[in-house]
């Protein structure tokens, strides 16, 4: 039997990271078959809330059933004070929400990954989702300069990886951007010769825009893949749009199947990519068309 | 492949009835495998939007995704003229939402009763949802007089249904109302015999707060159910609480198997019976959770 919507997390928040522990739907898990073999959760990656302030993200996240946030540096300065940080981290306890890691942050510098590590460090994270790059002078992509995959970046936040023992998942774009990881295979070659710690932050979206089957990604790259960008778009090219999860193009179920197979115990973190200032009744759609597919598992 | 949020039933909504053919996730069958099974849609239950205006309703609704709406008299009043019937259609035709049905009308009398077939007739209804009563004077129940089912006026409404060609469709309460169709079984021994245009509105979360076998009702009563109430509750007895759907005690993965195997081709419609002043995001999780459900059977 599940738990009612007022007593959510309700024990899980105030245990920190145990709460990560417990099965998509309902926190601490209600003992059913499909359950028993769900070990992801579900999230919301920082980005769909791009345009709200911390305090309406966290009520939309509230009334929308979501108790999972990847933390976007807007929400919380990258370079808050130990006081701040713990004034956010109670903020979002009282909604019932764990801030479970942070990111994606695009980087193109030593300092800026130094910085980004550091203050993880500091925020208790044990996890940072980021896009190392660097910049072909001149050139532009289709948001400004020409940023391609920094490999030289990638080997020196590998040792910052092993440094601090903090996994870093870097995110995949899209066939938008063909020289910045477009693909859960692009991060693959890049990180799998590195740090252990290095790995997938697993755009499902975007993977299947650049053409790839994420059922498959996720089954190939299951050793590395530490969190989910969860969506659905219209079509998988290039012109896929976002679409809310039941009425998109990609089969979700079998991604989800894939990720029990694989035991993936992560985040599958909703980035819902429009609409931005009227997403309430999205997400939420979204939620619980997740949940809806979990339970049938 | 589905269609877009957007693109929703654009074409359903303009054929009027025919809009009732679709599935239920996309409103055009989508063809998938489990699409092809399923011939029950989502809806809204007037109830739902009790504390609502038309169109804060309505708005909801399209938010929401959701496209079939029972229609209670506070939002179109059953005295209506056939001109504000025609910019009531109008308005929800421009949401997207079709309104299939009336009631339920909780009537003790054949005056109400012919009221309301003869305005069903003007409005074009093909069914009517109801409780027909009467009343044990100096008793009450937990609301007020104390009802009790009407087999006179069932018997007086059964020939309606013929005259008019119109169905008719008793809502069961739960146990809270124990001499007032608190089951689905309750309610199956009214109509068996009566004209075979009565039927059920089984409420599946009151079945099961009455400690019976939603899934039982579905396949026992399934030649007379002409309308469907979807919640979920707490737990399967007289305390049991509104849940969100996917936070609730009853199996509904196993009620929609049912009523995919009874060959269901009405509406299920969400009521869902507590925060109505705030309740968009519960709504669209819930009918998220459906959609999942529905995508898996």
């Amino acid at each position: 039997m599940n738990i009612g919507r007022r007593g959510f997390l309700g024990g899980a928040v105030a245990t920190g990271a145990a709460a990560l522990t417990g099965c998509a739907t309902c926190g601490t898990c209600c003992g059913s078959a499909a359950h028993g073999k769900v070990k992801f959760k579900l999230g919301m990656a920082g980005w769909t809330m791009c345009k709200r302030k911390l305090d309406e993200a966290l009520d939309i996240m509230e009334k929308a059933d979501f108790h999972y946030l990847c933390v976007k540096d807007y929400h919380l300065s990258f370079e808050a004070t130990d006081a701040e940080i713990a004034a956010f981290k109670e903020k979002c306890a009282k909604k019932g929400v764990v801030p479970y890691s942070l990111g994606p942050d695009y980087m193109s510098s030593r300092e800026r990954a130094d910085k980004v590590f550091a203050f993880a460090q500091r925020y208790g994270a044990k996890m940072i989702l980021g896009v190392p790059y660097e910049v072909a002078p001149g050139k532009k992509d289709v948001w400004g300069p020409d940023r391609h995959e920094s490999r030289k970046l990638c080997e020196y936040i590998s040792t910052l990886c092993a440094r601090y023992d903090i996994r870093y998942a870097i995110h995949n774009h899209g066939p938008d951007l063909p020289n910045l990881f477009p693909t859960g295979e692009s991060v693959w070659e890049m990180v799998k010769d590195l740090d252990p710690r290095m790995g997938l932050c697993l755009d499902i979206g975007h993977d299947f825009r650049a053409g790839k089957d994420p059922v498959e990604s996720v089954r190939k790259y299951a050793s590395r893949i530490w969190d989910i960008h969860l969506k659905n778009v219209s079509e998988p090219t290039v012109k896929g749009k976002a679409r809310l999860l039941p009425h998109g193009a990609m089969d979700l179920k079998a991604v989800l199947r894939a990720l029990v197979d694989v035991g993936y115990d992560g985040v599958c973190s909703l980035e819902y990519e429009t609409d931005y200032e009227d997403n309430l009744a999205a997400v939420a759609e979204c939620g619980g068309y997740f949940r809806g597919l979990v339970d049938s598992l």
